[in-house]
């Protein structure tokens, strides 16, 4: 039998604990954001029946979901009966159908979970992700569009991540545009994708693309001269606004902008060409972007015909996710910035390495240990053989601060040495004193703070 | 199309805010007990690539992987390439052998993490379930034996549970055992696995399993009268002296029971006939009980053949699991004990849920809520639609501390009206002083302690 192959699966990640600790920590800022907003943690698992997943992702989705092989007798069949969640949407959907009247409504729940999608791998793309939604179903009120983006706001502004601007829009101001310029209604939809590039491929790409899609030459020109005033927003507004179904999108808007303070830890602006892509949008719409990248770091919308599926009436709901996967590629960006040796993110290791130089020194250097712990204090014992030089140099692999000997004649004074790595220093002082001097010198060192 | 079922799939869990955050809870206090001891975290993918599993659990434990079906053009075949993770040993031993060198030994690290498998479902036992594992890898030392076992009881006090016990025996205690007792080498793991039964079946249900077994009526007659002794114990651990391997497990056993404290968290005790099931261990073995369980809590070995599965040379290592999943019935238990109303673990709601009456008072009342979040608090803003009684009821629902009304007379006084649920007590008080006494209201609540 040939040796398997020993790496993750194409598009999954070993996680080293730098990577474990920032994910955690990130995940942790963010679940404090979100219950400080009244969000409540639901999980469901890694799996759903397939037929839970299946007509809910279009046909190119439909291609990326993991199923999983009927198990015992049945797996000759060569049939799926479960598939690995490949949103946290449906999963939403399918717990309202069920716990329903169980559930307090309005609905405020968060998930931060994995999801799987067959993708072809790329750079910052995987099969194996977290993802992270907020969703508030059972309410069709302002107050909920706005209590979703004014969470992820602030959950943003919790991870750090300061200048973040929130594009608004509402599916009905695009439907008001789409009859403004002439469009007509049969294009609407492909009008409105060749739109939503426009941050891409600019005006005259958006104008290339309209042309392309079979859009009357004069409804294209009337469209790239207002994307090309010299405020387009204004422009494109004012032409949605001689459209009924535009003005309601854009009172909306208007709405909820009055809900949602300015000045705090992102502008909010209207942009009344996006259109988030996603068909299944049914009033407002919005994305979060960074300076750090062109990507858009969170978005969502009002959806009311989705969180209903598996019930038997539409459940009005309105929803948020953050891109946690871009999120933590800017933190560790940061966080490797910060460490400044351009390594990735670096992470402490333990306070002190206790040396164990003789078998018979073993059950004295746990018990010190042991009592270091119990003080507040990280301490990993050297758990191998070898000499002094090679557990030092293990200190040195581990990022100890401290490595902590105690040989014979420190046993007998009833004292530990105690040498610092990074400056070289070694003190020999009381046991008892141990912890403190420890803790003290470990408060006093730059690195910590 | 008929309406999909949506109950979780069989044998997976719907986990609501009170599971959620208890599992949280849970799992934050092991991982900091672990790391304390200098452990780190280490993560790997849900799923593995099909071969890196299959040969490692035996006949029946294959026949509970979850297969996951090629995609694309692939899964007409009905083949699979991919499985669920099974277990945090497996990928252990791949982390090993993909990343060797790169990684400080000896090897500590800690994971936890979901494995999935096709069991039939029962009462506590589920196919998506939580595993907890801690490794060293890469020393034959008793430090590192001792250092897993440490960790574990170590986590155990972190989570409230004491009063466990630590049961330790060794592999080559049992061979000396089936040795003294003249049982032939061929029935040995036979009569290994009836012994390993005693507690659940008593004396004479092994003597009758080992009779059964085909094991020769004197041995069973000298075995049967070891185990009725009035120190059994003892009268094992004599008999087990009289085989030179015997002889070597239990110099083990006491060097081990030398580097663990007495009297800690745990008590520490041999006992000559835990076998511990599995056939992988090498040398020492280990079970914590607890006195609210039949079964254990937690249990590990020495296992110097498993992690070098995927490698050139063995890698000795040893290791040790928490049952988390048992673990969380009884805190949950705990918790419900605590609540006093016998429905399961009851988490607090928000600080505040701050009521919307009048739309046009949404913008005013979202940014009150704003500066109390700001201020350290948990403020639920009511996203729906609905009267006073409605959303007091909503607040009642959420187990809400504080009521939040901002009507006319408030806003034009710049106050605000906060109405405790538990007590009925109602407050009318600037905003500006509203956070304080929120804090100390909730400081003071017993509730909280």
């Amino acid at each position: 039998m040939p040796a398997p192959d020993v790496s993750p699966p194409s598009g999954t990640r070993d996680l080293f604990p730098a990577d474990v600790l920032l994910r955690r920590r990130t995940f942790r800022a963010v679940q404090e954001a979100f219950e400080r907003h009244g969000f409540e943690p639901f999980d469901t698992p890694a799996f759903e029946r397939l037929e839970v997943l299946t007509g809910k992702y279009g046909e190119e989705g439909e291609q990326l979901i993991f199923r999983i092989l009927r198990r015992g007798d049945h797996a000759a069949s060569g049939e799926a009966d479960l598939a690995l969640r490949y949103d946290l949407t449906v999963p939403l959907a399918r717990l309202v159908a069920r716990y329903g009247s169980q559930l307090p409504m309005p609905f405020k729940r968060y998930q931060i979970a994995n999801v799987w999608r067959a993708d072809r791998p790329g750079r910052g793309r995987f099969r194996e992700f977290t993802q992270c939604d907020i969703d508030i179903a059972g309410s069709a009120s302002p107050v909920a569009d706005a209590s979703v983006v004014l969470a992820i706001v602030d959950a943003l502004a919790a991870l750090g991540l300061p200048g973040t601007t929130v594009h608004l829009n509402d599916r009905d101001v695009l439907h008001g545009l789409v009859a403004a310029y002439g469009i007509p209604e049969a294009l609407a939809n492909s009008a409105l994708t060749a739109l939503d590039k426009l941050a891409r491929i600019g005006p005259d790409g958006v104008a290339r693309e309209l042309a392309g899609r079979g859009v009357a030459a004069d409804a294209v020109a009337q469209l790239l001269a207002d994307l090309t005033a010299a405020d387009p927003d204004a422009a494109i507004v004012a032409r949605v606004g001689s459209d009924a179904r535009g003005r309601e999108g854009l009172d909306r808007v208007a709405a909820l902008l009055a809900l949602l303070p300015q000045g705090g830890d992102a502008d909010v602006v209207h942009d009344p060409v996006l259109a988030r892509g996603l068909g299944y949008y049914t009033g407002m719409v919005f994305e979060v972007t960074h300076p750090a990248l062109e990507a858009s770091i969170a978005g969502g919308g009002r959806y009311d015909g989705l969180v209903g599926m598996f019930g038997a009436e539409p459940v009005p709901a309105v929803g948020g996710s953050l891109g946690l996967e871009r999120i933590l590629l800017i933190l560790a960006e940061q966080a490797a910035g910060r460490a400044g040796d351009g390594e990735g993110s670096v992470e402490p290791g333990p306070d002190v390495l206790a040396t164990v130089l003789d078998p018979a020194d073993a059950a004295d250097v746990l018990a010190v240990a042991g009592r270091l712990r119990a003080a507040g204090l990280t301490v990993d014992v050297f758990a191998g053989e070898g000499r002094m030089k090679k557990q030092f140099r293990h200190a040195d692999r581990r990022r100890a601060r401290f490595v902590l000997v105690r040989g014979d004649s420190e046993r007998a004074a009833a004292s530990v040495t105690l040498k610092e790595l990074a400056t070289g220093e070694q003190t020999t002082l009381p046991e008892v004193d141990a912890a403190r001097f420890l803790l003290e010198s470990l408060a006093n060192d730059p690195r910590e703070t």
